[in-house]
């Protein structure tokens, strides 16, 4: 069981270590993301050319890699960070976006998945494609199944790779091969803004760098994203509204909110 | 005579199959155009490898090119894509935008508009310098010419590509070499918001993945986009909260709502 | 003294020319500062093509150059452009960030402040690293000096460069080596919403397309988008809303309103 209080703990945590994050991100995601992260307390970076990846990833407390527009010289970059945090031992996650849609990008996602990521964050179709679990092509970047479907794969990925795996979407699971955390904060509407699984992982990096516990790290990103989530959307008339709602209580979210987490087991 | 009706069948189509939008888009318009396309109800994918575009848009139910931010790699990317969707059978859209501004940009537009897209849509310097018409230089990405007059050179354009060509403006026009339509939406606040032309040739986009009149659904691509500005600007103390009225009034049309569609001949 | 009144005469003449403001900027930063020139009344393109950066600035009022997301690709179309804006007389706008963060970017920053921009825009740490006088390492893209203690610094940077060099903060200082001017206006939590630095450098290049005098264009530039960052501020929940009420504050801001800018020496 984890508590609201516990989360509390790791966000007050955030916010007071203001944790930089180097984010190599798509493009559609780089506005929202790298808003969320300083909505939420931390300090993010976009850097990702081959010249001075490694030495920023030294000075950064957490590393996101977002293949979602990915191409040769980023992925480049990509490969290039994910060692450097690999090797000095910080964490890093790996949002395969899209993995399953093309080859290229299914390829390019289990390469980044076999260098250690801390935690891989997707969608249950991304989630089966990089298990190899999956029959059905991904559409697009958009997930054609329920997080639940793909539960299993994440078990078994997570063993395979050592690492913690969160498949999200109506409800979030996460594992780490073992243990499943369930988090149930949420709210339809946030599939109609872009970029919230790009989000989603980006301040799991966040939470990551101030949370040893990947799991219970990625488990209280995700609740505490959802929770946002919930509390702009009784207030949007819309996905245009609910997006800057959300920034707003990512930047307001106190010790009484957060009681609406929902962390389970 | 088009009939709000008629729109309204469109998107309610839309809205059914919610198509996969395979977007090469430019920087500045990732980030409004994959919300517009998300609230609107499709979905969409931004996608410029050169080793995936093919096989993605074969996924695709439409392909958007939009040229604002262009450089060599994403326009051999764009190429390939374009030749994969015209060799499909797949509708897909030519912004050129910034044609006019450069030699460069010019010669890309040309070369582009040369590959069989279903529709073009550019503001009335685009189209101009698209036809070899203009003598005016086009002044960076904004338009210094009316939309009508642009009419004969985008009537010219559409019998000689074989397309449709779609000029906007504080009127637009619709015109695939015979017939023209007028669509009288929008509001001139609209112009104060980055990437709404790119959203209009987004829309397109998704519109023609359900419409196989190509004509009927850049009209109404447009004539939603421009009420939806319109029901935006009214509740708008300026561009920044327009745009995101307008995201919502993208989400909220309805039946009701859309009788304010103004498309004629 | 610098008066309101001047800082309006600047902005009717920026309203009334609606200059063409080249940017060669970073993907975080495209959206937000495309936004923004929009809103204060100019016209920005986002172009970085090699092979039209050239012919694309003899057509600019101004040149923003800004090396956020760096690249290779990147920094030869910003210098090309930077020798192309120089050899014509351009007025261009350097916004050196996150200098001194690795030593690829505190190269580039370097070489292209060689270029003779003609305001060089940073935080604190930013201008410390440019000046070589820094011992910290810039943390990141945020600063870990206030603005005043880089402002020797940025005396002797803008009197070795021949430029005018603007030190943003809580207060800001611009100077051009021999005067300093103070600019009081802004909000903390403005700190919390990505690319406003960048967007201070973009409205810096709209101003200088109007005001000869650099250092009136940097402080007035700066006064006006702090300003408008206090009236966002107070109806503000957050720092998403204080996003889209910035960019209203920017498009509405009048005479009267102006009497909040608070320049002096």
């Amino acid at each position: 069981m984890v508590t609201p209080r516990d989360t509390w703990l790791t966000l007050q945590e955030l916010r007071r270590v203001a944790p930089l994050v180097h984010s190599i991100t798509n493009y559609v995601a780089m506005d929202v993301t790298a808003n969320a992260l300083l909505a939420i307390g931390a300090s993010p970076a976009m850097v990702h050319a081959e010249d001075e990846v490694d030495e920023f990833v030294g000075l950064a407390h957490a590393l996101v890699v977002n293949i979602g527009t990915l191409s040769p010289a980023w992925v480049s970059a990509m490969t290039r960070a994910a060692e450097g945090a690999a090797s000095r031992g910080k964490p890093w996650v790996l949002d395969p976006v899209g993995a399953g849609a093309t080859r290229y990008r299914t390829g390019v996602a289990r390469e980044l998945a076999g260098r250690k990521p801390t935690v891989v964050r997707g969608n249950a179709s991304e989630i089966l494609a990089l298990a190899g679990a999956s029959t059905t092509a991904t559409r697009g970047v958009d997930s054609v199944h329920q997080a639940s479907d793909a539960l299993e794969a994440a078990r078994d990925l997570a063993r395979e790779l050592a690492t913690v795996v969160a498949v999200t979407g109506a409800v979030d699971y996460v594992t780490d091969g073992e243990r499943v955390l369930r988090v149930e904060n949420g709210d339809p509407m946030m599939t109609r803004v872009t970029a919230l699984g790009c989000t989603a992982s980006a301040l799991t990096g966040a939470f990551l760098a101030v949370q040893p516990d990947a799991l219970l790290a990625a488990a209280q990103a995700l609740g505490v994203l959802g929770l946002c989530g919930e509390i702009a959307a009784r207030a949007a008339a819309g996905p245009g509204t609910l997006r800057l709602h959300l920034l707003d209580a990512l930047y307001r979210l106190d010790e009484g909110g957060i009681e609406g987490v929902r962390i389970g087991e």
